[in-house]
């Protein structure tokens, strides 16, 4: 595992980059480029699951580390990618029930370096992240994360509701992070469970919130909405870890 | 009381300033800016007396201190720094046990304004931080507690210790967050109670934690060391909580 996020630029790198197999999170394109080669590296790109986005030159001036960028940047994820199914087989080799993490588009790296921060330190099996409208795995994030990004699996997914469904069918619960649930000491968070945290501005989406099983509130008092998103995720993970102990 | 001067960036940071009762002496908004949320700001700014200039996006990235903006930029009157004593009487006043955070030299701004923010959402009375080798009250700090910084009072001393033996004479308790200590559901946390949080790198100070009544360890299971110092303090701080909610 590398701690370097990498950018590739320039037409030749860009498409050995994904002839090599290379994990491709996003591709800038200068927009109205429609030539040959950059038609082969978007037909590339979409075999996978790289984000695309068509932007001005302007703006890829000011992305270019090299000033070479012949209308075309990737950037590179710094770590790979684990699966779902990884993190099910980690917790049967632990003979644990398994607990997963499942992010709703968490959007600032320092918030999802401390989650995977907290997820290891609360014995979660695994992070499960979205593609789109939220943070990947940058360099800010393996810092952030203080070294467990090398011990805890982090996956991608196209589809949080649809990964529910999947997990749902291996015995797994899920509760949601959000105001106006069951005060989470009530809740029963012992078991196969998946914690949902959501956005930092808007929380978990609807169309999440109504596949998970229960939602979990945090007690509070203030004056104020919301915890900061990896506080959140830090209280509710030591709920279960104090659920699990009893 | 000491002042400093301050300025307030950010949507949230600024509404919430206004909707606190906050002096603000002069905001300043991206000239054309007219959605929902920037509406809202003008409106509370015209209740007061607060001077509003329109300004090109140039220069309020150049008045910015974090880069975040986000088109609203304002300056209050001062930043005040409560006493300690200001906390034991907001106690008093709401007839509950006092329950102070105590920061051992804090130095991210985003872990002091994140710890506000718990602070004030666990029902907090006050956060108190030393003079010397921590972050004070700056933009950031304020933009991180998402308005928290308004409520919850802050406090700054020359010598944590000496505040322990002090706050000791008004009957607090003190629990140090640290390793090897007790597992903090095991701790008693109730009553008057100050919560010692250790710097990002080192921890609790030697000195400091010999004058804690107890160490509560946070039960950790995973590979790395330790959790980020705020998620930490959230974790801890809701375990208090839970006890007080018995």
């Amino acid at each position: 595992m590398r701690y370097e996020e990498f950018t590739i630029e320039g037409r030749n790198a860009v498409l050995e980059a994904f002839r090599s197999g290379k994990t491709i999170d996003r591709l800038f394109i200068l927009d109205g480029c429609k030539d040959g080669p950059v038609q082969t590296i978007v037909r590339e790109a979409r075999k996978g699951d790289t984000i695309i986005t068509f932007v001005k030159k302007e703006r890829l001036d000011q992305m270019s580390e090299t000033g070479k960028h012949q209308g075309v940047i990737a950037y590179a994820a710094a770590y790979e990618y684990a699966q779902v199914e990884d993190m099910l087989a980690l917790a049967r080799e632990k003979g644990e029930d398994p607990f997963l993490f499942i992010l709703d588009g968490i959007e600032d790296p320092h918030n999802l370096g401390a989650i995977i921060r907290t997820a290891n330190l609360a014995g979660a099996h695994g992070v499960i992240i979205p593609k789109r409208r939220a943070v990947g795995l940058t360099a800010t994030v393996a810092r952030t994360s203080a070294g467990a990004l090398s011990y805890t699996p982090v996956a991608k997914v196209t589809n949080i509701s649809a990964t529910i469904e999947d997990l749902k069918k291996e015995g797994l619960w899920f509760a949601c992070a959000d105001m106006n649930g069951e005060v989470m000491y009530r809740c029963n968070l012992k078991g196969p469970i998946g914690l949902v945290i959501g956005n930092e501005g808007e929380g978990v989406s609807r169309l999440v919130r109504e596949k998970c099983d229960m939602v979990a509130t945090i007690p509070m008092k203030g004056d104020i909405d919301s915890l900061n998103a990896s506080v959140a995720a830090g209280v509710l993970a030591f709920e279960v870890v104090r659920q699990r102990m009893n």
